[in-house]
């Protein structure tokens, strides 16, 4: 592609979701992407290179780069804590994973198979919910103290709007803010660090790009 | 090179450990494999695949993938269950990590910076470790009837033996013997299945590279 040549283009990334309805091939077209210019992080290589703990060497999805910040942001520190992860999506679970693997936390995954998540959520000093499921964390499942990163968007019927409904996470958030130390809001929490980790990752990859032309002279 | 290219060639491995004196760069090594051929599954686009759950799409590397089909051939079922995998490295615990989470368990993974390794062992249904730490495991931290199975090799002085050494796995064989319903022996468990596996592939990509060829006629 004209535009994965191009050297003065230092990112490029494909909107996702695609056209479903004309069975677009999504794995095929966001690996068409270079590697180097991949600043959502979502082809293989990247996604590769993230699991087996290369973080400097790769570009990291943005929701989970955005995570990280924000733990980061809070002052505890990750490694040697209980981590866990509800979701193993390509752009939210499974890169959270990696993230606080390589951060060094022992990391748990759940998913919609898990039977006992409330237990599972109850170990975990750091909570990172992706599941796609309004106000499913209940305050009273999550560890008193615990750092909980709620990357859900979800519109539930709401009367009183005059759209008729409201966006909320996938924790519920009232209850939740009782027993948790730190603790994101869903709209206002994740959502805005997503895009401006796309702008770092966009930044990265020039400099990137720069140190490559010059150690070429 | 050549072997990528040569059509009558399904498989190609690097030999590790590489000559670490002479600082030879193992991932640019590794990743020179084409994917198509890396029966090994030790590239970052497979890795990329397996982390992301594509797993008919991939190479599985072997020891994990021998991990798995002796899980099956126990007749206990992966799903919902609770996985608990010690070690990340690329070649074994990252990839039991994804092969245990995409056969919907609920899965923990536990490393040298993991505090209470006892309890986290003793919620395993599915224990797999591969941490290279002669009999760190003890029975005594594992759950009435879980599965055990030992990646470890590890080599320990025995004045018994003609070469003054025994080969232990990472697990107290004889102590978790007692706790486990099913459990690999070392020497002589997961070793051989990691050379059929091996084969599996290289047999499962000759057979990619016939269909690939006749649906291009």
């Amino acid at each position: 592609m004209s535009v994965n040549e191009n050297l003065s283009v230092h990112g490029l990334i494909v909107q996702l979701p695609l056209d479903s309805i004309n069975r677009i091939d999504t794995e095929l077209i966001t690996n068409a992407v270079s590697p180097d210019k991949d600043v959502d992080g979502l082809s293989c290589i990247n996604a590769g290179k993230l699991s087996r703990g290369d973080l400097n060497d790769c570009f990291i999805p943005c929701t989970p780069n955005g995570c990280m910040e924000l733990i980061r942001q809070t002052g505890v520190s990750v490694a040697g804590k209980h981590g866990v992860v509800i979701g193993r999506s390509k752009i939210v679970g499974a890169p959270m994973h990696d993230l606080l693997l390589w951060n060094h936390a022992t990391v748990t995954t759940c998913h919609s198979k898990t039977p006992d998540l409330p237990e599972q959520v109850g170990r975990a000093d750091i909570l990172v919910v992706g599941a796609g499921r309004a106000e499913m964390v209940r305050g009273e499942w999550v560890k008193e103290g615990a750092v909980v990163i709620d990357c859900g968007i979800n519109h539930v019927p709401d009367e009183t709007k005059a759209s008729g409904k409201r966006v909320v996470g996938d924790v519920h958030y009232a209850s939740a803010n009782q027993r948790a130390g730190f603790i994101t809001p869903v709209p206002g929490g994740v959502g805005p660090m997503t895009v401006a980790m796309l702008m770092e990752n966009t930044v990265q990859s020039a400099q990137r790009f720069l140190l490559r032309s010059q150690s070429h002279r």
